[in-house]
């Protein structure tokens, strides 16, 4: 039976020591890759169901007012980046999970650039999103007095929580989806090691 | 005299073509992170100065109504990303020549994470900033009638097209934003090479 242990120089205990020490480093990062995609998976359908499924109907005298997200251009982009957002990361769970049984990492360079880009355009679209539904939140909520724009939220106070909540997930999927493309830049950019061969000073 | 020319071994020529194309690489990637800095520096401080002096006074029968930017939360959210975006900007102008002045790059791990961080958040600031000012611009021009927002613009025109001009500025320093948190993101992960020991599969 071979045990698998090679012979243990020094040189070589020093080599297996920083491969095992970066083994440990890409582990922890496919695994923090794994539950971001996994919360933004999650998140993203409940903040598309949340913002999505929010009506209101209100009677003023005898005329019937309904609020939906629809009315606001702000809310269905929150609902389509994060919808978007959710079936992207149930793609690339599977591709983790794929992966991962296979045991293999199946990581070229166009792949990585990706991957990468999907993540970047998916952060910047979903902060996006979110940033322009809160700014729409915070209209709702307070109006703005200067410009004649009254509040709406004292008249639709259940269709605006569901909208608040809704744009905190979508807050948390927007951190998720930042920290994934950090993530991704990791995975990327590392193949452009610096010690491919030594550059020093230029 | 020395003419500093080795011995062309047929390997050592491939070691000094790989270190000639990766110097030219790098080069590259100074060049367009000094471009986009300068970039941002100016327009920076065109948005700044252009949203941020922005005034109109109108006559309403005898009333008199000043329009100005900062009964806007969004606006005045956008004047202040875009000066720190330029001052930060300028800093790091400033940082690349003194660097290229003394003909050294000084890139220690802590230094690249920390401008990578300053600039994964500036992106996402600036974004944020450019994407609510906008969301404003449209409800501004053309109000949101199922709610009784009236449009403004057609009561302050010049102070919409300076504030219009401005967004687009702001849209341009975002994307360069974003630009260089890709720089930074590969100046950074590089330094994490996967060649340093052979990672393999795991």
């Amino acid at each position: 039976m071979s045990s698998g242990v090679g012979v243990s120089t020094p040189g070589n205990v020093a080599v297996q020591h920083g491969l095992g020490s970066l083994k440990a480093m890409e582990r922890k990062v496919k695994v923090a890759e794994v539950v971001l995609r996994c919360l933004i998976l999650g998140l993203g359908v409940l903040v598309a169901s949340l913002v999505g499924t929010d009506t209101q109907v209100k009677k003023i005298f005898s005329i019937e007012k309904k609020a939906k997200f629809t009315e606001m251009k702000s809310l269905v982009f929150l609902v389509i980046a994060n919808g978007i957002a959710a079936g992207y990361s149930l793609i690339q769970v599977l591709r983790c999970v794929v992966s991962a049984v296979r045991g293999s990492v199946l990581f070229s360079k166009p792949l990585a650039w990706a991957i990468f880009s999907c993540d970047q355009v998916l952060a910047y679209v979903c902060l996006a999103a979110v940033a322009t539904a809160a700014q729409t939140a915070v209209l709702g909520e307070y109006g703005q007095a200067e410009m004649q724009w009254m509040s709406i939220c004292n008249m639709y106070g259940k269709f605006c929580n569901q909208v608040g909540e809704g744009i905190v997930c979508a807050l948390v999927v927007s951190l998720s989806m930042v920290s994934l493309s950090c993530v991704s830049a990791f995975n990327l950019f590392r193949l452009y090691g610096k010690n491919k061969g030594k550059a020093g000073e230029f």
